[in-house]
């Protein structure tokens, strides 16, 4: 084609565009990342954040051409943050940068002092009698090294799932952590805590890898630490969440949907732009870049899940409510914004022929086969998990993502454009290839 | 020499070192930096945390061999930092990473609130016409892009240092400045403001990198800001401060004594790692470095100065309490623990041939001579002025230190050792040279 038909078919084009209301245009996932971190801000679950999350994202989606976009509300437990200090009194003065887990009991108003105690992990902290910690301050210092799969956030991350209901068994007052971070920063990771069998929750807070740092010098010195802790977050009882729910149909009604989960919610130290504004971005950018040549044949639904955060409350949500409907396939993206290096597929092996054609698109973009077992995340795999379907993991290089994860760090200036497009063209590759294949996709066995 | 003839010199020198009560130890560069910071902290200016620093000062010093190690102290305004909030409440609620500059004024308790009036640089805020803020709160946005030498300091530090004055004259409520970093974290960099001329400061605040890039995206979308601003410092009145000075005597006590100064007061953000606890141990671990193989003829004295970051006080009063005494020249290290690049010599003519050995001395580690115009620093520079004493700076590789400098990261993760013990190698290949050289250093013209 010569340029001058190029600007003809493309004037055509836009003003075919103009007419249809609903018609799919362009997406730049950066303006995604730019806007709804901007416009919005933090988007803690259960907040009047999140709500105004949710009209922004309806308002964005009907803008980009989707088709039937909607909110799906439920209930979910309240919680929000209140002050938060730390400060080591003995044998030093030193203050600690200090942020409470999610869902961490309070402390009194005035807080509460006494001998920290430190462990070097959490297996020390399970190791001590019960009872042991009474009136003290349990401090759980638990390594966690940068690497390409991320792969520390499973055990390291434990110290904040559990290490609260551990040391409450030993009767601490309060339990601090060493971040579930990759950083030397002085940025605290927050990030949820399991909910105890019964009683309240232990006051937790996570120090920055910084003061963990400082805090395992002066426990080297060997003299006694005290340590004074005010956490003052409180449970605002059941309040209301949603999803966000928007298709890009397909020319064949009766083909089961793809559905691409990401999720709309946020921590609110930071503005969420990695987690998880980057995942919303990827995903509906690439599913309008996989339709710009032509509409698919089978129908994509985008999932912007509310309260993953706090226990994947949206993605529970959707599968139960959408149980009875079919899906194809589900996709999530929940890892940052930087490059996808490997996929991981899970196909019945009816759908063979289809697996290695994916696998040989995503070879020439550089990106390997992994044999790791794909899950989805906690937006699409519950129903991943429920129907069976067919999964595909494009895992993204988290070496940096656990630097800023959960962090106030964690905003529109941790975005790489050019990896968050890479992120998009490995996803419009994967989503043009599955809208365009018209035999049904299998269930897993 | 063979290995066990080694052996033998090395142990005869150990026992003579143990023997002799204020020998000359070797210091380890990085231990003066991690144990101020871990057993000290932060260092602010008149505190009790300053004192606590002297202390610890003396002793060190002490222990490592120095002579006439002593204190002297004097009086300056003393500051403290009290709350500090800020926060964009229109066109959409954001919370902002504040820290209050130096010597700022308060708000009201509650804080004020007002229509941010956004201004990218500081020429902008100075073309306003006066009165033309009343009841407003300014915001001045003011690039610094990072460079070896560091030179957008001196023109991006001017919102800090003059920003309030003139925002009080457009009759501004209060004042938000980008924070004087190269950076992009959520770290606010605090550092000290020009008094007025009369009145009250005005409060005035950092937000960080990160923010000040939302408070800009914000802005240019052209809708009305408003913003809420609490700072609480307050002025404690008059108090103490003090240097800290120690000597290593020279053979030839008619020679005049070298001067190598650095600061021991910090900002109370972080814990003053590579502000200056790195320049104290940079001069102090290379005048004991560079006398390691015999004493030299000329003495060095080590001034560890008070109260720096609010204006220069311990240097001052060193220079007007030494008025009477001969310095031969003076040295200073206050620009972080990254390599020494370049060096800047003034020297009077008659010595040409001193300035050219040293030259060529540095050229061997890879250091180049630079045109420049030392002027050593706030710690030594009032003594260099009123002495007409000859200077020579060690330029450092500041690329990173305007990421860190006054914010709550300058900590001991901040600094690379070997990059550090670089500093301490070039110090103490100069210190050698000039301890060593038995003519008298003639005064600058």
């Amino acid at each position: 084609m010569n340029k001058f038909r190029k600007i003809l078919a493309l004037s055509a084009s836009l003003a075919a565009s103009a007419s249809l209301h609903a018609a799919p245009v362009p997406a730049d996932a950066y303006s995604i990342v730019a806007d709804l971190t901007t416009e919005v801000g933090q988007r803690l679950a259960g907040t009047d954040r999140e709500a105004a999350a949710r009209d922004w994202a309806v308002a964005r989606l009907k803008a980009l051409g989707f088709a039937k976009v909607h909110v799906e509300t439920f209930p979910i437990p309240g919680w929000e943050r209140g002050e938060e200090k730390a400060m080591i009194t003995a044998p030093v003065p030193q203050k600690l940068a200090v942020t409470a887990l999610g869902h961490s009991g309070a402390t009194p108003a005035g807080g509460v002092s006494g001998e920290l105690v430190y462990f070097p992990t959490l297996d020390a902290l399970k190791s001590a009698p019960d009872g042991s910690l009474k009136g003290k301050i349990a401090f759980v210092d638990h390594a966690f090294k940068p690497a390409q799969d991320g792969a520390g956030y499973g055990p390291f991350g434990q110290p904040r799932r559990i290490g609260p209901i551990i040391a409450a068994q030993k009767g601490a007052a309060a339990l601090l952590i060493r971040s579930a971070g990759t950083d030397h920063t002085r940025d605290p990771h927050t990030g949820v805590t399991n909910a105890p069998k019964d009683g309240a929750p232990l006051p937790a807070g996570a120090v920055s890898g910084t003061d963990a740092d400082l805090v395992a010098r002066l426990a080297a010195k060997g003299q006694v630490m005290r340590v004074a802790v005010t956490l003052t977050p409180r449970f605002t009882g059941t309040v209301t969440s949603g999803n966000v729910i928007a298709d890009l149909p397909g020319k064949d009604p009766s083909l089961a949907p793809i559905l691409v989960g990401c999720h709309l919610d946020s921590w609110d130290l930071g503005t969420g732009a990695i987690d998880d504004a980057s995942g919303c971005a990827i995903v509906t950018a690439a599913a309008l870049q996989a339709s710009k040549d032509g509409q698919l044949a089978r129908s994509i639904r985008v999932l912007w899940a509310g309260s993953e955060e706090i226990g994947g409350f949206g993605g529970q949500d959707y599968a139960k409510v959408h149980a009875k409907e079919p899906h194809a396939l589900v996709m999530e993206s929940d890892s940052g914004a930087d490059r996808v290096y490997a996929t991981e597929m899970a196909f019945a092996p009816a759908d063979k022929v289809l697996a290695d054609k994916l696998a040989a698109a995503l070879a020439q973009m550089g990106i390997t086969q992994s044999l790791g077992h794909p899950e989805g995340g906690e937006d699409v795999g519950y129903t991943a998990v429920s129907q069976k379907t067919a999964v595909i993991d494009l895992k993204q290089d988290a070496t940096r993502y656990f630097d800023w994860h959960h962090t106030p760090s964690d905003t529109l200036e941790r975005i790489d454009p050019v990896q968050l497009q890479q992120n998009v063209d490995a996803w419009a590759l994967v989503l043009k290839i599955l809208g365009n294949e018209t035999k049904a996709i299998t269930k897993l066995p």
